[in-house]
């Protein structure tokens, strides 16, 4: 479990280092890589290596937190693009000392609905926040730009 | 940390049962849940509670993956609301057998940006997917309605 919670932490820290071979040493030869959010799937190391490498933009990775057992982890991190800062995730699924599976997921900031002002304290936004990565930002009808 | 996994499943499934004593039972008189996402604080377990009993809607909680350490935890779970379903995480903060700190996220689906076709398969929608729970869609401009 120690080992699965370092394989998380070496996952971002290698990513954000852009060390390649160290990064790439972590995952299963037929590891599977989904987003959610956009029904995307990446099948095996070397597609996925290609789409971190291929990734565009001087982005940049902060843990926030890390958490792992025997067969799952998460860390929810923190990415920098372009001037803006928001959060995200990425869940593991382990074997064998490997990393099997990533699921990641980019949340985007919205407005909250009326109703429960009388609960909810709200703070500032950051300068920093926002966006999402800009790469990520636009759907096929033009609409992506309104988005938050 | 068995005792912290088990309280973010008591988490899910006491909300899910409508079980308010104890869900509340889990939770620090003092507990903070943010919605990073929209900016929103509750403070305390009495608000929180209320927040809870009086969001709208026949929703549905279904945990898919749960991980607890000492310290942290996480459930990755389905929600469903009105016919729609999608994932959806709450991560904890624990302390002396209660939970202290609740951040959840509501990440929503979008289009990929275009170049990645060549390592990425897509996988279609569910007929039950698609969208936020319905009272957390709307934005301050009423662009919410085109956002997915």
């Amino acid at each position: 479990m120690g080992g699965n919670r370092e394989l998380a932490e070496r996952f971002i820290a290698s990513l954000e280092a852009r060390d390649w071979d160290a990064w790439a040493g972590l995952l299963h030869p037929a590891v599977v890589y989904e987003i959610p959010q956009s029904r995307e799937r990446i099948r095996g190391r070397d597609r996925y290596l290609r789409f971190n490498q291929e990734y565009p933009g001087d982005w940049h990775l902060r843990p926030k937190v890390t958490i792992a057992d025997e067969r799952h982890g998460v860390v929810w991190f923190e990415w920098l693009l372009d001037g803006r800062t928001d959060d995200a995730m990425a869940f593991f699924e382990f074997a064998d000392g490997l990393i099997t599976q990533v699921t990641d997921f980019w949340p985007e900031p919205y407005e909250p609905p009326p109703g429960r002002e009388h609960l909810v304290e709200r703070w500032l936004p950051s300068p920093r926040s926002g966006s999402r990565r800009s790469h990520r930002v636009g759907f096929a009808d033009g609409s992506g730009a309104r988005c938050p």
